[in-house]
């Protein structure tokens, strides 16, 4: 009851299902419900690729600007191809959905898995960058952003198991915001450079071709940088949003994403490199940016502010992705039942405390810290993308619709690539920590195949197709350890389902029993009493040999009724103050065949 | 299953109750058994001693003879006093009873909760000792103290788990090889000391008075030394266990006991004097002691495995006593009843489950380290020896037997005595840990009197006296969400309870409802469906009215009974992968009036 009461507090009050309704997007308010994801890992991407290229030193920092070039490349490549996918899947083209359609069941399996793997991963790695946004602004809170990690987690799954309604409005404001702050922040820094108002101090030129860095380094650099990417694919997953024409809307926003992305990015990494901005462990690169542009003043906070504020609802959109997968896996059987049912607040309640719970653990194993987290992030995203743009070339070829020709060549492309960069990312990474996701997912896969012929062997063994019910014979037994009140209401239920009911004591004490026969005449109400020896002063043990002989003789069809009375405490510590022979009658008896166990429970006042 | 067979190995196959049977004891085999607890303090009690002197510098070392005296003495008229308790108490006579018999049930309690908390004290203490005495034999066990000594105890917990029913002939050998030994060395010493064969250096000669070292710490060394009293009450407890005539048996037991003690203790004490051995974190008294008189030979090595031998026989006794104990307090209904039956190999397992983990937790706590133990120690043992005494006098000031008033001048000296040096070891120890048991003791006895009341309202509630049990109805409903095998035999068995029972559906999805009433035709057996709509897709709460509605009809004698068709995967994993709807459902429905839940298990064979 006060658990319940806890619940109401974080949870709110059920909603009924009436209230379900379908708030349909613009194309204004769909850009900021979808670009979230995509948009916010601009605040870390260029950092991640300086991370790396200074491993080969400051002079190889200025590979940053082809890198930079090749990823804004593929930005575009990667969302001509997903427009494509929303043409052809107007009602919603997620990774699994797609790929199980056109490539079968063990392809989706593998882009399910992916896919989870990567929401758990984008709620973490969100969480640290925008953590990194504040205590890059406030230093002073460093030394407890695993704390505040692990606090936004739980603040964003509160909100989420309460149901955000309002996301349109919710998600509009900072998404422009942060939108506008940046293209401000980088276009003045470009005025400032043109006009020699900031001093530049670019890196030095890298040297000519690899030069002093190995082709393993670069693509390695170039791997951290795709990180970029990440999110893209939302606007695929959610074209029913839109307001009709749906899938028209939803191309056109993709489009004004893909060209966002690209400037950001571009922008971010260009300013960079001709301010010479090294990363810093207590200061990510866009905060050191924004002062060397802006200074540290009220602007400076604000851009900070609202880079923290978009990877926050990056992470939330996590919060909406996880459990609608797992809702689709679990109608699919896949996935345990428990995740296709809404919760109260008509959220999928399971999938967001797994996805919280997953999540705050990453953070905390990984200190909150996002560099650590970065290298199994991005393999799991590439494997939707190859597998998402395999499947439409295939369905493509198959369909043979207007245009096919051309537009698997534009799939074709996109899956090509994304298939490189994905070798390409698990091979660089792979002892950095991308083989914990190349191993998890065969894991998942394998999981996902167990259960659902867990179901569908429960299935088969409850169907009902051709079952003929045996008729069945019961009888009752009530077992009688004293004489009081709870004991006779006992007797009393016994005999109200059955006429034949009859008591079981087991002795262990020669004189309570001939105590207990005495009183059983008045108290018995007539119901007989058997009275079995326990040699061992066990309880079940000639218990158990009763039940044995009476299924003998009733055969298989004979359901044994146990009636056990049971007084139930005031309090719960009273509980531990009597014998919990009630517990241990019931666990003993729960996996035999065709015995059933009553509680009667007798409640005392105080 | 699992767990059956693992407690099997460790505890062995049950017992009959026929078996238990009454070994009885001679003098000497009764002094093995009574003694160890007793003799093995004196493994510490000196060391203790000087730990406390060496606090006032080397000087003060010397004040341990005195110290050493005053404690013989006090053991005379401890022993003295308990042999009159002997003659007063033929059938046993523990702190406990003999103070409730004569002062009352509040001072028994007092002392049944100093005796409690001086049993797990007595484990903790002697195998933090025992393994002391090996590791100065072994001093590269040194570091993996603290899991010898959980191991010591899970050994000796496991041991009387099974049931130690060989204990005289067990008990025998180790104490006197113990007492033979430590004689030995005491003799040889004093002869080498005699004969000048052993280089001599007592401590310096302590100044007049207590200069240099003042009041408090000469009697807080005193309080120290005292544990070499603890123990010396066990032949008083266990009378009845001694061959006829008991009670002149054990009176002879407990006069050998006092003479030994009282010459091993002051043996060790004069020796460590005489040859100016100073205590060391690594090595304690008598193993040094040992190896100055007779070497690092076969002999030191035979003292240190004896030491270690009778100190975990004093812990073994513990593992007797509280359980008995706990008994006792259970059948007297103010500790839990489940200490208040035997286990199937006869002995009191919980009892002994719960001293074992008490005591494992206070060496882990304390790091193993016996002088970090000391303080908490002896304060329990001294408050039962004063009441006890205490009660004696009493009793022979009632009684006016034969010699009543020198022995009520007997036992009035122990009370005397003992009570100013329990309150010398609470004062001069309160702050090095003697607070935690004088805050214990009265802890206890609030939760001793606490049960009472709880078990006193409990019987009065259960009371059959002057009760007419009112005539109860019966109305039974199935709780169907589905149809298969399982439901369709919980509809069966529901049936052969009671002809008019119904089955209930909560409708989430009106189209689900539809395909149910379309099946239920042919598999409903003629049970009528009852559909209850759930605004909030909640399961209970049109349930929790429905029944409501029901019993508002009924009357407050009318029973709702529920039965759950459940169905039971063969493998635990599984049980993951369904809804834990039935769980729920039961948790809820525990605590109200008048509904009995019932659980029909549909077992599934993979």
């Amino acid at each position: 009851m006060r658990l319940h009461r806890l619940k109401r507090l974080f949870v709110g009050s059920p909603l009924p299902t009436a209230q379900a309704r379908h708030e349909r997007l613009s194309k204004v308010t769909g850009l900021a419900v979808f670009a979230s994801d995509a948009l916010s890992s601009v605040a870390y991407a260029t950092e991640e690729t300086l991370l790396v290229l200074i491993l080969a030193g400051s002079a190889a920092l200025s590979y940053s600007l082809p890198i930079g070039i090749a990823i804004a490349v593929l930005i575009a490549i990667v969302v001509s191809s997903y427009r494509q996918t929303i043409r052809a899947y107007p009602r919603g083209g997620g990774a699994y959905i797609v790929t199980k359609d056109n490539l079968g069941v063990f392809p989706g399996l593998v882009a399910a898995a992916a896919l989870l793997i990567d929401y758990v991963l984008t709620v973490a790695v969100s969480v640290a960058a925008g953590v990194a946004a504040v205590t890059s602004a406030l230093p002073a809170l460093f030394p407890s952003r695993v704390w505040l990690c692990v606090a936004a987690v739980v603040a964003i799954g509160s909100a989420n198991l309460r149901g955000i309604r309002e996301s349109g409005k919710l998600f509009a404001a900072p998404t422009y915001l942060f939108i506008g702050s940046l293209l401000g922040l980088i276009g003045y820094g470009a005025i400032g450079a043109i006009f020699d108002l900031i001093p530049e101090a670019p890196y030095q030129p890298h040297p000519p071709g690899l030069e002093g860095i190995g082709l393993f380094l670069l693509l390695r650099a170039f791997s951290s940088g795709c990180t970029a990417l990440t999110g893209v694919e939302a606007v695929s997953d959610g074209v029913p949003a839109f307001k009709p024409p749906e899938a028209h809307n939803a191309r056109v926003v993709l489009g004004w994403l893909g060209a966002i992305l690209i400037t950001l990015f571009l922008g971010i990494t260009f300013l960079a490199y001709d301010l010479g901005i090294t990363p810093q462990e207590h200061e990510t690169v866009v905060s050191q940016l924004a002062r060397r542009i802006v200074g540290s003043g009220a602007f400076y906070y604000e851009i900070q502010a609202v880079t923290m504020l978009i990877l926050l609802l990056a992470a939330n959109t996590s919060f909406a992705d996880f459990p609608r997968l797992s809702f689709f896996l679990a109608r699919d059987r896949f996935f345990p039942r428990q995740f296709g049912t809404q919760g109260d607040r008509l959220v999928f309640s399971n999938g967001i405390v797994i996805l919280g719970s997953l999540a705050a653990l990453l953070l905390v194993t990984f200190q909150g810290d996002t560099h650590a987290l970065i290298p199994l992030y991005a393999v799991g995203v590439f494997i939707s993308f190859t597998l998402s743009q395999a499947s439409m070339v295939r369905r493509w070829l198959r369909r043979k619709e207007e245009g096919w020709w051309w537009r698997a060549c534009i799939n074709g492309v996109g899956a090509l690539v994304t298939g490189v960069v994905m070798l390409t990312i698990a091979v660089t990474k792979f002892s950095h920590g991308a083989w914990i996701v190349v191993l998890l997912i065969p894991t998942l896969v394998v999981a996902f195949l167990t259960v659902r012929r867990h179901y569908q062997e429960v299935a088969e063994q409850l169907s009902l197709e051709g079952y003929e019910p045996p008729p069945i014979t019961n009888s009752v037994l009530v077992l009688v350890g004293d004489l009081h009140r709870g004991v006779v209401r006992a007797i009393q239920y016994a005999q109200s389902l059955s006429p034949s009911a009859k008591a079981v004591y087991v002795e262990i004490d020669p004189e309570r029993t001939h105590r207990l026969e005495e009183r059983w005449g008045k108290w018995g109400l007539g119901v007989p009493l058997i009275v079995l020896t326990s040699p061992y002063r066990s309880l079940l043990g000639p218990l158990l040999e009763y039940i044995d002989a009476l299924q003998e003789k009733g055969g298989e069809n004979h359901v044994v009724t146990i009636v056990l009375p049971e007084f139930l405490p005031a309090r719960w510590w009273q509980q531990l103050l009597h014998n919990q022979t009630a517990l241990l009658i019931k666990g003993q008896l729960l996996f035999r065949k065709n015995v059933v166990v009553t509680d009667v429970p007798y409640h005392l006042k105080h």
